[in-house]
């Protein structure tokens, strides 16, 4: 599923969060989002603690999993660490975290995952890896092409951990499944993803972390 | 409110956390806890986590409070890496997390938070202090009175960031509510604690870091 990220000028670069996803962020998101940077970082601040607390849900779901704990709770720090970084600077700006509507991005994605064990922990995973993917797909945009400098350095700063993350949940699922039931599961779920992004429509006005945006002609 | 820690010899030493206690642990629940150290072990483990998921928990109930995602998501974090550290001396035993009857400890105290707001951010601090109190008071016995070398020095580690965890609970109430207020519920909460531990009945034979143990001849 390698692909591009996408620019004015056409495919700019390749980072590794594609391999997770089925088609890129279109540059009219970058564009929404280089125009309202607030609104995406409060959201951003919001999608941080989201992740953090889905860590500590897997951990309390899967309690007595080995490998689980001692994989997820570091990565649930790490999330916390981000997200009071993103608070300081929202701060910095006179700013605090505000109630924003969510776009339905997350519950789509929820929706995707299988009842029954063991589907339901694959499932669990991988839908939190596209979202770690998604995520760092999008802040490498922002870190690139923001013109801000401030936050060029913040999404800087937070890219390599955050790739990290996708690639925690990608050995969590290898450590479980046979490789050919992941990959299989995962096309579906990319596809899923891209879908769920494309569905943000209802609330076009509103610039988040995982609003509309994606660029189905380069749909893999 | 100010008490004594119990030893077999009579009153030891004064601890912080004590402030925050109707009345102290009792030696027979040291006796218990020294007995079966890889079941408070595991216990604390798990305790470790809650505490981690109710200061998430917090964050996400109220979102956008002032001063508060900033205080709690370091709390979180240290919570998580003791978690972790108490986790890897587990499997250092060979052993790992496993499903353990909690005791209705958590569950009668939460039973004392308050619907309505604002009294519910209120007891839900206070209880939050209470738990962190009584977890600190244990863990300074256990840091004094285990035989185990290893335990003493795992609980000696956690001890300091433990006490600065009531602290900022109560810190977080100081901001809020008038002091008499506060001083007045935490009386209230603070005798259903002892309550809560002394309830701990049903199954006489589990030892928890919040199972049977108060000394309420030292009720204040």
């Amino acid at each position: 599923m390698t692909t591009t990220v996408p620019s004015k000028t056409g495919p700019l670069k390749t980072v590794a969060s594609i391999r997770w996803l089925a088609a890129p962020t279109s540059w009219s998101w970058v564009e929404q989002a280089n125009a309202r940077p607030m609104e995406v970082l409060i959201d951003h601040a919001h999608c941080e603690r989201k992740a953090a607390g889905a860590a500590v849900q897997m951990m309390f779901r899967y309690l007595c999993e080995p490998g689980l704990g001692e994989a997820l709770s570091p990565l649930a720090r790490e999330e916390l660490e981000h997200f009071e970084q993103v608070l300081a600077l929202i701060k910095g700006h006179g700013r605090y975290l505000e109630p924003m509507a969510s776009p339905g991005y997350g519950a789509d994605l929820a929706r995707q995952i299988r009842k029954g064990e063991p589907q339901r922990m694959l499932d669990t995973f991988l839908v939190a890896g596209l979202i770690e993917a998604r995520s760092h797909e999008r802040m490498s945009l922002l870190a690139e092409h923001s013109p801000d400098p401030q936050l060029r350095e913040l999404y800087n700063d937070l890219l390599a951990s955050e790739a990290r993350h996708f690639g925690l949940y990608w050995v969590l699922c290898e450590q479980r499944y046979p490789r050919v039931l992941i990959v299989e599961r995962l096309e579906v779920l990319a596809r899923a993803e891209v879908k769920a992004l494309e569905g943000e429509l209802e609330r076009p006005e509103d610039v988040r972390m995982h609003s509309c945006g994606v660029d189905i002609t380069q749909m893999s």
